[in-house]
């Protein structure tokens, strides 16, 4: 049994919110759109093709979702003094994530994964996240059934 | 820039599902849950306490959700075959979800994140999931806002 | 006019939770994936097709869920004293509404039915529900439009 | 092991539609709402207190909702020709839902349930609707847990 | 920069309801209705014609809700008195969004937007609304991107 | 009978998207809010209080989402050439949602309008929406039952 959970607490006064952050949310479902991508590939079945696109198009919602709960609750006035990059890098990933809905393009799957890597990044780049999150440095496996 | 993914698959012939599994997308809400509980108790504003009763809500909604899917998309007849407590396991880690939405208790709180850290090592004993996941053996900071 | 139901109140100490309980909601949910397979077999035009699969997709999901708010929600540990085989005839439950969604195969239909029955008289044994429900002992007519 | 259901198909041409009419989807959510009502006075519990009116408001607008779909996608124009108090009807059904959500009044949360109970009626009396449907002509117990 | 909204508060003692009418709301989802037409017929990609008709099923079921939500909750009976046809114009409003998401034909769209348009003059010439709405006499542009 | 609408096809070979762009359905939503605000400061009753929060909770949240659309799929980079301000913009104006679900204070809710209003106008300034919108330079009434 592992031990409990380290949990740092950013701010002490502030609202309450969602709760909690993590890249991690928004990474799980950028590799699930790539997942429906992959399968889509793999099947000649028309009916089966049909819910990879429909799969995909909610998935791809669910990481803009994420992403955007991250850039409008989690980074304040001073992180954007930190790296003024960070809205550029926001509308990026989820301009990706459009895309990502769009096509059927692997390019594009990729990008959107590497898109919310760099979110991912500049999160943990930040004081409160240092070694924060669920996203370790180390590469995840992704089971996929 | 770290390397990219490493996605393991596991059913080559499986149906297009939800896409890829991973417990902390459980785990993430369980914690949600908990800094309501938190937030709750720091606070004697009652516009304030009512949200955290609101939002703790939704999150434990959320927790359900996600140990349900877990549940019945990932976890197939072998894998009872190895662990014969998978379903008890999975009932007790969602009725837990349901106990943490009602009570404004700490016991019950840390009981569901606990719940759904024993989800989360019969998800990673799997052999399809060994290794993978967002899950790494440390503890995870979370960053709370 | 009918007289006013009558209402069982199972347990006096309860959390609050969703309400009312009754397979019916399943029932009816299941039942609309089984149309959803009908009308796609009766139909050539393609975007009535891709309908079917949209909405059948979506119904599955609803079977899924009011699946497991009964398991989760309504049975106690005494029930699984009772009967230990709950566990396994949730489980296949989900996993036939699943099955349903993927398959347009008239056998996985009527066999997510037949799944749903079973957890409805699961439910009807229970001390608790005897007599209760919506659900009569005749087969109910189901109109469909 | 019940005889498998008798499905009358209403429409041989029609669109395809949510899939399978029953106005016990409406009925059930109304008596959750009831349910929360009685839940409510019985607890001094302030946190349990807000969660039935949380769960109130949710279960009001399913009723909403289902009894909305009814209307708008079961009845024809035909039956308006037959029952020109159909319109009325449902929409005094829709007002006692939104009245439920707003008020802790008993008189107000049994007033749902016959306005319910009033279009389940005129649903039975439609001829593609004779004998059909979950709701049987008996009171059914409903099980609150 | 322009002078602050003005509000009619049309019911100093009501319920308290989704807040504030307008029937934009359901106007601009009729358009994204059309535009899902408008884009399905200039692209033989099935990928992106797939995605029309999921686009089109979701805007057509807000068109419904949003017309819904007009009926129910602002339409009160002395709105009746003066225009016995309300409740039809509703039905028909409701109903054509129904069609609208099962066709793909131009004559359907353009008659949802109609039907939604007799909802707003229905709206506008209520004593509560004369002049209010973001709706304006003159033809709105719609952006289309 | 209002002329029929006139349309603005900004891009021939976009992508499909969610549909129509209008600040109307952002505006719509904000003016819940501050309705909301409105209805709690006039009301001692409990229970109707506590639904004012909820029912902000949500509105806020709907905000958040239209905004959040037409930053991500309205703008394009030629736009944040001629205003490099835009992210900025969306980035206060869902912040100020968030702080308008959080806070019962009347300069936080007029905040709100005021923000979206600023998105508004951003919106009408780029070549593609000029003139165009539900968004008359008249200040709208605005209905609240």
């Amino acid at each position: 049994m592992r031990p409990f959970r380290q949990v740092t607490i950013a701010h002490e006064h502030c609202d309450l919110m969602g709760g909690v952050y993590d890249p991690a949310q928004a990474r799980i479902e950028a590799e699930s759109v790539h997942a429906c991508w992959v399968k889509y590939q793999g099947s000649d079945d028309p009916v089966f093709r049909d819910r990879c696109i429909l799969i995909k198009e909610e998935r791809g919602e669910l990481v803009k979702h994420h992403v955007s709960v991250l850039w409008t609750d989690y980074f304040k006035p001073h992180h954007l003094e930190q790296n003024p990059e960070i809205h550029d890098l926001f509308w990026k990933a989820t301009k990706a994530a459009g895309d990502a809905k769009k096509r059927m393009d692997p390019a594009v799957a990729e990008r959107l994964i590497s898109s919310i890597e760099e979110v991912a990044e500049a999160f943990r780049a930040t004081p409160e996240a240092s070694g924060a999150g669920l996203y370790p440095e180390s590469t995840p496996h992704r089971v996929m059934s």
